[in-house]
């Protein structure tokens, strides 16, 4: 991939205090684009000044929502090397979001080396506390200027990237959730699977609701039957029911985490055993009220694991593992957070060395 | 309101051939802004050349679509008025959006005057042939710089305008249309009764494949028992079956058109028997079959009325009223845009003089 780069003039300070970063508020001085033009297809990658990006008021991402986004983070490991942690999973699932979304695809193996070299310039933004990352945000938008529900004919490819500390303030404390029984995320034959921009556009009213009322998140339900679990606020989720790991199968309107399938994976290599199967939510309340209720935890990239203290559903509040974070839930965090920032060994090729 | 002016210093050429103006695509001199700022509320009101919207990579709007939008329609009378069609019912739709996306409301009378400051200085781009207007196209969107799933602090609510020729290049002419029965657009307790971005980007990959098959629209079921009838495209759907007009009753998942109830009206002060309720598709079906389908049409501002000469269910293809527009679609279409534009008397008061 031919790429130009044009240097920041002027680099903005680096955030002294580590322990105060926050999540998504700081950016580093470069980002990536890249633009689609119909006939032309992507061109012109460029490293450039992270600056405003500037739209015709028409342009259709800001009417019709033709935008998809990814998450990933980088690390600095203990010898010093830089490292991402499954990029080219990330690069997948943004061409099955961009495909849902009638995006023209990118080639992924360019797109994770453009990101690669982002953040090689960008290093001395990584920050070393413990639980701190430099977050990495992909995204595409449409830019065509025009008012009509059809496909724009011309996009721009981004990355921005930001220091990061714990996503929840909480940080690996186990958070308060309650099960959504009047918004829906998603449902079946729409977009739940992809990272578009609207999902998350939906899911905001309830997670409102669910802070007002001292929640961290809410645990959504399908939308056909209102009575089985999908995923946790934005992450995928699991339990511990009786000594067996289960999480929800993927079946459209659920996404498909890299965190979630590098958690099944460990598990089995731990010979824990793990299911994804329908799991309903009543399921989950008699394993509660049967003792059997052992873990539960979300997973995604901004939060790695995060253990789910208490679940309230149908006035009942399961308080679970005591409110603690349970030893599956420590176990996986350990071993996952180990393997993205270097301090336990890789046994999957996971870790993308830049 | 507090509203500044600046105007253009120079003005685009007027598009010369009215015919061709398609939809959409050609802008006017000026659009409508305003600021909203957490403490601050909506703020610094504005009629502004037309230009670029500067947005820092970051913006929420461009992840996580908090995006709002609203469709309406300026006309010219035969005496040389300028006028809207009911624009009061679109600021309270958008503001019923605002409210599911946790975007903070507007005043709707002075968004209302503001479009109407905006649309007599831009009168010259109204355009006269038959079938033309001024599209005006208000919309909200989230302008903080944050990667995290929370309502945004900053917000700019803008308006453009855009003067078009029919929305379907069919004009009046009966459309073709299938059942879907794949992809969903939305289902109740999500966001399916507003007009936000994140429904139509859900809707492009089936808008696509109908078009590549030769159809101008999909006609949507419902997200849970994906039986019953829910919209055509972006339009509302009516039937006429054994000389009663039935449309689906609003459900959460279906947007309240404002053309839709403008229909239900005129139809009840013709003593044309409609109703609204759930309406199976194989209810339709086997109306067709009776011999009973005698008309199907769609609603919405950009078409008023579409007429629909096919439909297409589970390889039945269901020709409606030989292919031709029935006589309550061309009697609707003659009142509706009569009213619109002047040449009929509005009963109703549903014109807004500007």
């Amino acid at each position: 991939m031919d790429l130009r780069i044009e240097l920041a003039k002027t680099l903005k300070p680096k955030p002294r205090d580590e322990g105060a970063l926050g999540f998504g508020r700081i950016f580093t001085d470069h980002m990536f684009s890249m633009d689609y033009d119909e006939g032309q297809g992507w061109h012109d990658a460029r490293i450039i000044p992270y600056g405003p990006i500037s739209l015709d008021p028409a342009a259709t991402c800001l009417h019709y929502g033709q935008l998809v986004f990814e998450g990933l983070k980088a690390y600095r490991t203990p010898d010093g090397k830089v490292v991402m942690f499954r990029p080219d999973q990330n690069m997948q699932r943004l061409n099955d979001s961009n495909e849902r979304l009638c995006i023209p695809k990118l080639d992924e193996k360019d797109a994770t080396e453009a990101i690669a070299k982002l953040v090689e310039l960008e290093k001395d933004w990584i920050p070393r506390a413990p639980g701190t990352s430099l977050y990495i945000r992909p995204y595409v938008l449409s830019t065509e200027a025009f008012l009509g529900v059809h496909p724009s004919g011309s996009y721009l490819f981004a990355v921005i990237l930001s220091p990061v500390g714990p996503y929840y303030k909480e940080g690996l404390a186990p958070i308060k959730i309650y099960v959504e029984d009047n918004y829906v995320r998603s449902v079946r034959g729409g977009t739940g699977f992809t990272k578009c921009a609207g999902n998350y556009a939906a899911s905001l009213r309830s997670q409102v609701e669910a802070e007002a009322q001292g929640f961290s998140q809410v645990l959504w339900l399908d939308g056909v039957d209102r009575k089985y679990v999908e995923e946790v606020g934005s992450m995928n989720v699991f339990f511990v029911v009786d000594g067996e790991v289960v999480t929800p199968e993927l079946n459209g309107s659920i996404l498909s985490g890299v965190t979630r399938r590098s958690v099944i994976q460990i598990l089995k290599d731990w010979n824990i055993p793990v299911s994804e199967r329908r799991i309903g939510i009543d399921e989950i309340a008699q394993a509660y009220k049967d003792g059997k209720l052992q873990e539960a935890f979300g997973t995604g990239t901004a939060a790695v694991i995060s253990p789910i203290g208490t679940l309230r559903y149908n006035g009942l509040d399961m308080q679970i593992n005591s409110g603690e974070i349970g030893e599956i839930s420590q176990k996986l965090y350990d071993e996952i957070s180990g393997i993205q920032t270097g301090t336990r060994k890789d046994r999957y090729g996971w870790v993308y060395e830049i």
